[in-house]
């Protein structure tokens, strides 16, 4: 359940002011967490409103193309919500100009949703923090979302991705904190869990630096706090806009697991690359994998999402186990 | 005065829900106006309000572009407006979404403009019945900006423009025919004069046939009603989305003129027609030219429009005044 | 029921000796008669045969994309058949050149489908004189679906769609003729009808002369030969390649009707609107609607289909129902 | 022998000051002559000079891509000359821009080509009259070429051309009246006979009416005082930029032949089509064919060219004979 | 002689399945050596057959372009191979997708050439190990021209181009091994050698470690094995699909050279490096150029070939010379 | 002051003997310069020549589109200058072919320009190396602009920018040397000082070793010699055409400092980098910043257009400053 967007962005690294066509694509954090499960097998759902017109078909399509069930997209409201990106290069970020207000999955309501007939054939269900963020109305349907799930027994994962743009800490805290009982698995960085739930984990990441102690210790404390079942959290050391590293780790309560890391560069989007280690992990954990092979999974994943253009990770499972495998080394396959 | 808005089309006669990239554009009906007067040799200032975001700055850098002086333009407010087009072809019409509600111009206020030092040495103001449709906001705006104009002694010209999307004939009506005192240029076709400002002409305009002895009584009420000194009407006949035939009619309170008629098949893009036609009645009258010769130059121009894609009028005098002097065969200029 | 194939055409009005880079699409004969019917609001399932790699699957996706079941498309085969399409102008022709031998489809065999359990639930099935053109197995696969079709209650609707790259008259008679127990629907144009099943309507199509009283007579033949429940014929006008005249003609037996008659110019693709025409005649009929009203419908979709680029009609019964009353005089939707 | 230059359009019907792209052709009167008639299966040499660089070598790959020989382009000088073109529409003139000046071929010099080589084998040989427009040394080199053309017993074919940002009438009948000698077949159209040769039909071209009768005349004017074995004229209908009537006529001395009438609708791109007539008229009386077949031919596939984007005419000689036969009616061929 | 074919490859690195156009381009092993080889100013036919229709013909200009003589490329057969390439990124391979079985070159037959006439006035012959892997048509031809050759005393030069979907292992040794006996020049890798002739290095390719003793070794053996006269070797080091390692080896039975290793980062098309590098040694060998001096030419010149987009490296003489002679430091040239 | 060109190049990697297409831009030394500091907030006027037609249009429009007066861009002349740019890649240069001989700008003469009126409220006149070698014309007005420049009490800059495809360096150092009494800030690189002004600095920049004290040596002779109160020098280590060190130094005299080392990789375009150098100086002192501050600004704002497509650098303040500060690891802005 979340909100799909139209994102326009300019033609390979030029910028938003100089560019005279835009390409088009459609994503969103739950978008692309779906987009990516579906493509490794698992029979999907999106839950979402779009308004009744051509762009928001669009949108609807973008989803039915790899597959993804629209039944629960509901009509209505005026305007789909719009991001702008332009994309960095080396020594220039990458820049996205939200323009999301008042779109019709901001202004949805609990009477959009039938969310016990949502949920009756569930097995998982997956959220992130931007869903609460965009209005009262999203995080009370959010709210009542988690309860159904609950009700029905279906496991309950939420990506945190804290947005400065959105809320402020002490409203995401707010909001966050109280949502956390109905969640299983917590997904986040170190941002994530420090402005959304208050645990700041004592990595230097913009300097690539990371301590896996430090984090482990804040795993068990946030375990602790609000019962997860798993704590999971993606590590980026940003060299440039070109050149990342990529690891993360997962905790059960018990096992505290480090994946290992990727070299990325160059990068040709690395827009949704969050949203793509979270299908990974739901991937693993859904299907009965253990979740070390669950977390060596999503980072492979979400390391090649790295190489696509447009929001969602076009892979394969084959191809994502070969890469887990140790096959990087990009020979042709012919 | 008016709103610039980002314009996104599809490439070519594709749809919506098909197309993988948008042409981008920036246009609007006031700005459409300004680019053609300035093309023409006028100085040209437009008056409107922006995001102070790229997406903001691009839609300026359009008006620069072609030189229109941007220095009342100020930086405020979320959002630039949007809409959508897909270019239609014989049998299939053009399409526009509009996504502007809570963009930056309509949510504008009095305080952003001083509206005195803007018509200091200004010879002529020209706004649209979309403006004062948008909010109550530019609405009340709107009507200071005419106040001032008139205080300094600025000719004022409005296009009625009725969009249906925007308000009612009811609405239009209360706000349009109180702002009509300070218009000394009216133009319009058959349907804004209706939705506007209650003059219906008995043309029957879906089927091309129009009487131009009823366009003249018309006229004549309304010059008595509103006291204008011209009232300007374009006549488009609808055989298909590639097909039209286009003229028009002016009345200056005693003479009434009809130019001549223009076949223009194909249509590449007719969207700002309107506004081209607007901006060259104000270039011949600015410029102190007859009523019939200003007709026939605004026929001409915006008869040529319709071969060029994008919102904006990009053509020279020198272009107009060869096609109002018979030269419209298409050979080519070496 | 039928082959999809990559479309891979040069750009604009260009050749293909000159072309750098070609558009992709995905279609076929039935495929696109699927997505229009999807698009209509009806729930279709497509059943086909494509290679299990990446074009394969953009087939499948493409097919998804608007909406249209894929269950019953198996995998397996080397290649997705290909056709190159340049598009002509006024004198000059649109050029097709196949290259569809040895596809996955075409190399299709019986063990691939359950046809008693794709027709369980089903009200109507589409076919068409391509697909058992196109091999022996397509051909032996089409008579064991028809069976069980009839078996399961089941309309079945036919466009004869002779293709003499594919067979002679008389290898299409042969087959064609046999399998035409089966069809309730026939739908065809005048060289369909005497290509496939060796009925001749006096008609002078090339020079767009058309009696309608000799497709009358034809008709009748046609149905007390085979027992068609409906005959159904286009009528196109080639004036030029932009320029076509189009209306259609149905007998149910009883009631011989004729279309509107649609001027078309000037024409994006035609490509696919003779599917766009069936599509058309099973909405209505399907749907419990008169004769004439499916006829009308029909005829006003495929005369938008010829607005479209690419195979598939993308237009919404609300958009074929604005044309059917009339409203095609190609004014800006706003 | 001629100039070849690179071409660059803006897309599309855009003008010039809007395109952020050009697209690339590179073509010249004789060079697309050139490529018409290798098209044909003749076997084609082109005489000219290039610079010796990557652009010059552009140019010349784009006539050995479509098999012209190019063992008699030379290298030398700094620029190649260029183009620029926007294509209009309807009322709209396409317009050239021309930036040819100091080009390499326009520097050529006698020394640069051994005529008596270029020419030992050869059957024709074909110029057109902005050779010796461009500069003294071109006009220099066309007179040796000539002589040494006529030496070999080579016939030898001349399109007028008049361009008057080249040269003015008097220069241009100054030169072109005394190389006339050497000419055994003349090609142009009402305006080329008067500015070159200051024989002026009188038709009323830009009306369209053209008076048969008066043409003949005026051939045997030009025949008895050039002593030309043919002379040929085309006939443009200018509508408007998009709509265009086509005819030609011939004469040889005795009979006067006047060809079928093409309306042209609509018309893609037009530069180039004069050239396509020539080769078409060269291909006929080369090949040893009648001169009404060789007119009905060369305006049979100068029609075709204005439907092809670029300057040469990518036509075989299968398409253009089908089109001679009456095959215009644009059906899609399979 | 050998195999060109239709590339279709998805724009930038967009995956097949997301990509709504493809460039098109036209390569293959031998055709690209061709095409290499005739930059550098030999002169080259090339060797295979074609379908007679327009995409045939746009493989045949796509050599001509370059200079490629065509003359003994004939026509016949229905369809021309293709291959679908996607390119791809740092951690993500590229990915080759065959469509080439029953290509019209696959069905060549030996009555299709005139060998004695093709070799007549040749100095030498190439072939790669993909051409008699197509089919037993294709390696009879090739047995055929390798035995006229031989006659005419023509050096044969051969890639072994070990191609897995084609062939295996078995087959491969099969019939290679006992055309080994034609070839003066021995061209591969590792894995070519060890798959096409049973010779495996000991090199640890994958991890870019690689021994330059056990090259010379096996070089030796191939040496007295087979009798030729060079044995030449890239060694490619994989560190991902955007960085590469790159070098070669060769020896002619007494000298073993290696050759500068160059790093080459970011790559923008490695596809026909291997082809590009053929060409090198071909144009040192043939032109009685040192087998140093070859090989350093090769190696510089495959190397600048990873920076081409497209199958053909559209390098001149005087560049790869300077990057030879140490100027890759990629200052602008201006 | 100085020549605006139209920039040509090809699309993405690709080579210009493979294009097919062209991106437009427009550029030049001073341009670039003239809209990097209009893009700071100073108000910029370009002083230029360009020809009254479409593409000397679109060359104003250019520059008016961010922001800079074209008020004193005079019409008149035949050309504008242009040039063809291919985009390297790693191991492979860019390249430039030059196509500016006889343009507009290059025969301008004095009484084209009103100085005294131009520099009347001015602060800064910049000007480079390249207006001077173009022609006697260009180097006379300049001469002329500088004495009027001093006169009016404007600061003077010069970027020497040595080409040497437009003059010898013993006729580049006759005129630069003499021209060097009017130059308050000089700017150039080690070979610009060599050639325009024979200062040799020590530096071995081909392989990336700079010794500073040596450049300090040299800025106290230029110093002494001039009577420049500051010089400026950038200093680029070429590894391959996508990875650059870049730094830059300044001594105004009496302190000597160097500024921060930036690594830039990959580079998406490179041309104008060192304009965009000189704009960051200009900006930094004509606002009164230390001249560290102006050194590093210059240094970062050049080193973001390594990674924006065109000439000119199209970066803010605000991000210029944010990676003075530190903040280049490439984070997604959001």
């Amino acid at each position: 359940m979340g909100e799909i967007m139209l994102r326009l962005s300019s033609p390979g690294n030029s910028r938003l002011v100089q560019s005279e066509s835009m390409e088009v694509n459609y994503g969103g954090g739950e978008a692309n967490v779906a987009v990516s499960l579906q493509n490794y097998g698992n029979e999907v759902y999106f839950v979402s409103r779009v308004p009744a017109h051509e762009v928001g078909q669009a949108a609807v399509n973008s989803l039915r193309r790899y597959g993804v069930h629209t039944d629960y997209v509901v009509r209505g409201g005026d305007r789909l919500g719009i991001y702008f990106l332009e994309t960095g290069s080396s020594l220039r970020s990458s820049k996205v100009i939200y323009d999301r207000s008042h779109s019709s999955f901001s202004e949805v309501a609990p009477k959009d949703f039938d969310f016990d007939a949502i949920f009756r054939d569930a097995d998982w269900f997956h959220w992130s923090g931007i869903t609460p963020a965009l209005s009262d109305n999203t995080a009370e349907c959010l709210r009542l979302a988690c309860i159904a799930a609950r009700k029905a027994g279906v496991t309950i994962s939420c990506d945190l991705n804290y947005r400065s743009k959105l809320w402020s800490p002490e409203k995401a805290q707010n909001v966050m904190r109280s949502l956390m009982q109905y969640v299983d698995v917590c997904i986040g960085n170190e941002e994530d869990a420090d402005k959304c739930l208050g645990f700041r984990p004592e990595a230097n990441v913009a300097d690539g630096k990371t301590d896996a102690d430090d984090y482990k210790h804040i795993f068990q404390r946030m375990v602790k706090t609000f019962g997860f079942k798993y704590v999971v959290s993606t590590l980026r050391e940003s060299h440039s806009a070109s050149d990342n590293g990529w690891k993360a780790m997962i905790y059960d309560g018990q096992t505290f697991s480090v994946s290992r890391h990727y070299k990325i560069t160059p990068i040709v989007d690395r827009v949704g690359s969050g949203d793509s280690f979270s299908a990974g992990i739901i991937h693993g954990l859904v299907n009965g994998k253990p979740q070390e092979w669950s977390l060596e999974f999503a980072v492979a994943a979400s390391a090649l999402k790295h190489t696509i253009p447009g929001d969602v990770n076009l892979v394969s499972v084959a191809e994502v186990e070969s890469l887990m495998t140790g096959n990087g080394n990009g020979r042709v396959e012919r």
